[in-house]
């Protein structure tokens, strides 16, 4: 090992001073009792007399058993912390689990995943968050805080907890699905800004990953929401500027400053920048291919209970505390460099240099990285003008580690992100870069850790503009503006050759039906009237229909709209009589509300408006929940008939059944649709008014595949 | 005027000194001799004997003289330059006037303006924006800079000039509306990033103000832009960095750096910050409100022909000039600090401290102010740490003359941002902002400027999120983010509540008939088939459809797009007979090719789709200008055939008639429609098939109103 270090750095005197410790080390067991059996086995020099050894032989045994306690009581706390995390979430709420990003971004697409938003659900993410980033699991609070930010908006939304809510008036501005979405978003933008106190890039997120619709009002709201969230932190940060918070005063609004770093780069410079881009987008998809992998059997692991997701978690805790305890006697120590700006060595809680088991005057550089907390490693590793503050083997040790972690630490089933992982492997990864490169580019090892960083999230995640604005806002230097650019394009293009983004993977996982923006190539060769016609033939009821009728088609279907079509009417303006009418689109929820009102009448006609005004309010109409199996009818009541006109949609949206399935998903995404009704493009007599009616199930590529499994051989784009 | 300066700050020894040379002053008539009357009046003391005086007549008028020739010569240059950029503008290419973003806004709606993207309209913007800004006209090269990535990204897209175009192959890529519009916005966003050296802040302004359909590859595509424009930009900087390029070196990439300035506010501070957003927001709409009726009566004078147009501009020019000469003479010279970081005092091209009329080691703050560029004027304005740098009433001649020359500017014939102007106007009312609030704020003078500016640039222009990182780019302060942030949130609240964005006042004047996001409240009152009734009926086709017929139907509508009905088709599935089958969509411009190409038949048969694959090619269906005027038919060739059925786009969206104006209105904007059908609600014997059909004309709602005046009456939200 000592040799290694001869080769990488020969002259540097900071090398040297090292290696003048290497060789007086005999003399210093006292601190250095463990590493010694480790490294003595390939040392040369050793200028240790027997009977000294054989004097302090008692001295190491308590040493070791000193280490060995600290190893128990460190494990086992971390033990204790993902146990609670753990327990929390496999107990009390499973959709706490992970990151939350996925569901939302299902949610504002229009797939509702239940106790997504609950109060039990936000609980259980903020202390089920703090355990396991507490734990010193490979995880990051960015994920839960978008996912708690949503929660938040959404309990602000709709008053309160479900059984608790506060019925105030003006709370039924968000009583329809386009506000609550707004309200969503705006607390997930926020999450991002209170995880990297980065408001524009907080925004840029929701924009570019999360939201499906876009308006310029919501960039608004959302930018408001986000510079509320950064006062509150700035307040906070200002009073917690004299320490008594512990680590969160030390941050300061910019979390991994660089700015203070002189960034020149000539022209030679973008070779280097543009290798970075391209291992990170291969390095970002490979990642993605395994972690798909890795969830795969996560899956079936969870599946088969809660015992076994609790194990797994604990399983993953106790390997990631025993490696980040024990891999650092590993690396070599290292002097202490006077021109250090910090205090070195350190056994604080903080700081750049720690000791571990290091003589004083010296420091552990590996303890540095693993014997921290998460965004101290970034810190330390991100740090610039630090070329000789890291071995290339610990360094690779820290890489190879966060690979491993970062895999099998995402599935388990505490709440967890997946950005400082990511973070920390590519900071690894750009530290490794720079070092092979050596002397063939000036750019500062910091500056490449920052720039592996960004490659590795681009070629996972696929963003580019938003993650540029967080790691501006992260690093404070606009000088690197350009060079992140390239690399971030760089990465994310590669990366988009070989699999889609890790949300993608993770949305498809858990099977939610989300709808992409683009469809497919091959639905411009299919009409909506072919789909339909694969489809069970439509139900439609009549404008004023029978009790029984209603009753029969709510148990025997699981639709949840219904066409409204009137029989035999008059066509104003024309002498056309016993034409049909398409009246509109009744809500499934709708008709069990006027059933469970008894808004029944016993003969066949129409009612006015104001009747339904009276009988019905906007809460009952905005209820959801209500299932056909709580409304008894009697037999009587059955031969009754329901107007169904005041209840009706009469403006729903259609497609003509000759339009290709490309342009109806185009309207049905753009427009924000849960049904689509398609009209004949035929006008003449005995033409049903309804051909068919499309969900966002009979819209997926997938299932309309499964009915026509010849369009998917040519792949043509 | 020494008295108030003895008032403003009495105790600096910086404007002590100041006043010892006010008193030595009559000794040095030399270099001040044009301000000697001006200043004579209302001094009190007055030290000069009188025989001196009279023994230094003669060299007073040898001064006069030269300060005559000097305004005179620089008057004379700006009137040719404005000269240059005036004829250009309203000889070859009247649409290059202006800043040009509204149209570019219109086109990506969906609106085109002729002659907006031509290669004429290019150079005439390049030449006259160079032109107009050299004159030192108070207008900014951003506006111009959009407009021309716009064009060179629609020529880059039609393969050259109209007349030269190169057919490559895969210029068919852009040959359809939407990849010509998503090449449009990363053209414009790569000019506000080339005009602000902000890369995301360009993307942001594209995707904020100036687009209309955002997909998420247009994201990345528009970054990517402007990435290849900042490192294009950072090469050109690194090979100007020996000064060889004259001004363009100096700025380096970050173009009003104020990153030196510690950033350092608490609680209380919030109290000036709102102050400047609300003024800012208020004086914002004022500028709006003002500038409309400006531009109203520029109109009017702009209409009378192409030499009121010339006149107009050059007077402005004259005015602009004259000002500038003229009004530094009314400041007094202040003494030069050494402690000041840059040579003082300078008549060089470039610098912070103008020496104009003042003796060796003093400077004319004013003239710093307006004797310079545009943008080092905004330099020094925003220049941190330099309270005593600028006199108020130099400050306050500086708002008052930008003021005015803001309003009267912007609307003559040359190419003209807007950007600039605001900026200039805000940041003159930042710093007077902070000289009356004096010790109430401890934030810095220059900071004053740069968030005055940004609340004017919210107040008037309305944008939120692009603006904050447009500043953040151009200042590199992240420590300013939150307050920024703030600032223009209030801003453009307070702006919100009087009038409409500068863009959309100016869209409207221009009466571009621009589709906004959000329907009016009254138009859910409405259904479109109510809209369709007060319109002439549908002109609709036969699949296969006389000569003669069309011939006609071109003549005698000015429709685009034609409805093709069958009659008389079977139903498949069916026993209905007779029925009539909305085949599809035919546009005016394929209609037209078909007589051309003489696409006839002899009798009344439908042809294959190979057949018209072999007649017509891409380029030729994906012509728009050929007019029905230019086709010959014989008559024997009237009475022959044309099957229309493999032109018609089968695939038309449409509404039922039921359906409401707000509701057909999303639908047509989100899916960027130019027609919409309207298909009747009822079925059976006798009812047309196509009820209508609405164009963006029938979906304005200043159109709607003037058929439906009863509707707007209750302005309810």
């Amino acid at each position: 090992m000592e040799d290694s270090n001869h080769l990488a750095n020969p002259e540097t005197p900071h090398s040297l001073e090292a290696e003048t410790y290497e060789e007086e080390e005999g003399s210093d067991t006292e601190s250095n009792s463990l590493r010694q059996p480790l490294l003595k086995r390939n040392r040369t020099l050793s200028s240790t007399p027997l009977a000294l050894v054989g004097a302090k032989v008692s001295h190491i045994e308590s040493l070791d058993y000193e280490y060995m306690s600290g190893l128990i009581f460190f494990t086992g706390i971390n033990f204790f912390l993902t146990l609670i995390a753990a327990v929390l979430c496999v107990c009390f709420a499973p959709t706490a689990a992970g990151p939350g990003i996925p569901e939302i971004k299902a949610y504002l697409n229009g797939v509702d995943t239940p106790n997504m938003f609950g109060a039990t659900t936000l609980l259980v993410k903020i202390v089920g968050s703090i355990g396991a980033v507490s734990a010193g699991l490979d995880l990051g609070k960015e994920g839960p805080l978008v996912h708690i930010g949503s929660c938040i908006a959404s309990l602000l939304a709709q008053g309160g907890p479900d059984n608790y809510r506060i019925k105030w008036r003006w709370l039924r501005y968000f009583n329809n699905d386009r506000d609550r979405r707004d309200i969503i978003t705006c607390g997930s933008s926020s999450g991002v800004c209170a995880a990297f106190r980065a408001p524009v890039g907080g925004v840029l997120f929701a924009l570019e990953e999360v939201a499906t619709w876009w308006r310029s009002a919501l960039l608004w709201r959302t930018f408001f929401s986000t510079a509320v969230v950064v006062v509150v932190l700035r307040a906070f940060i200002e009073i917690c500027n004299s320490g008594k918070c512990g680590l969160f005063g030390t941050g300061g609004l910019i979390m991994f400053d660089v700015s203070d770093v002189k960034v020149s780069y000539q022209a030679m410079d973008v070779i280097p920048i543009i290798i970075i881009g391209i291992i990170g987008g291969l390095l970002g998809s490979l990642y993605n291919h395994v972690l798909h992998k890795v969830l795969r059997v996560y899956n079936l692991i969870n599946h088969k209970g809660k015992m076994h997701k609790l194990l797994l978690a604990l399983g993953v805790s106790l390997f990631t505390s025993v490696c980040q305890y024990c891999l650092p006697f590993l690396a070599q120590c290292r002097a202490c460099d006077p021109s250090f700006p910090e205090t070195c060595p350190t056994n604080d809680r903080s700081g750049n240099f720690k000791q571990f088991n290091c003589p004083d005057g010296y420091y552990n550089d590996l303890a540095t990285l693993l014997l921290t907390t998460n965004d101290d490693a970034v810190r330390n590793i991100f740090s610039t003008n630090t070329t000789n503050e890291f071995h290339v083997t610990s360094i690779l040790i820290f890489f190879a580690l966060y690979c491993i972690l970062g895999l099998i630490t995402f599935g388990i089933a505490v709440p967890s992100g997946l950005f400082l992982p990511i973070i920390l492997m590519g900071s690894g990864y750009g530290r490794l870069l720079s070092m092979a490169m050596g002397s063939y580019t000036n750019l500062d090892e910091g500056l490449f850790a920052v720039l592996g960083a960004a490659s590795l999230m681009a070629g996972s995640m696929r963003m580019t503009v938003s993650l540029c604005v967080i790691f501006l806002e992260l690093t404070n230097n606009l000088l690197l503006l350009p060079i992140t650019m390239i690399v971030l394009l760089i990465a994310k293009t590669v990366g988009d050759c070989f699999n889609p983004s890790i949300y993608e993977i993770i949305l498809e996982l858990k099977g939610l039906p989300f709808l992409d923006a683009n469809p497919e190539p091959w639905m411009r060769n299919l009409t909506v009237g072919e789909l339909a016609d694969v489809k069970p033939p439509v139900v439609t009821l009549c404008g004023v229909e029978k009790v029984s009728r209603i009753m029969d088609v709510l148990r025997n279907t699981t639709h949840n709209a219904f066409p409204i079509v009137d029989q035999g009417v008059l066509v104003p303006g024309t002498v056309a009589t016993g034409a049909t009418e398409l009246h509109g689109l009744i809500l499934r929820a709708h008709l069990v509300q006027a059933l469970k009102k008894k808004w029944f009448l016993p003969e066949k006609r129409r009612t006015e408006e104001w009747e339904v005004r009276e009988k019905f309010n906007w809460v009952e109409l905005a209820e959801r929940e209500l299932k056909i199996e709580q409304v008894a009818v009697t037999r009587d009541e059955m031969e009754m008939y329901v107007d169904l006109h005041p209840l009706t949609n009469t403006t729903p949206f259609t497609v003509v059944e000759s339009m290709s399935v490309a342009k109806a998903l185009v309207l049905f995404r753009q427009v924000g649709l849960r049904h689509l009704l398609i009209v004949p493009k035929y006008q003449g007599a005995g033409v049903a008014p309804v051909v068919g009616i499309l969900t966002r199930q009979d819209l997926r590529a997938y299932n309309i595949l499964s009915a026509f499994p010849h369009l998917e051989r040519p792949k043509l784009s």
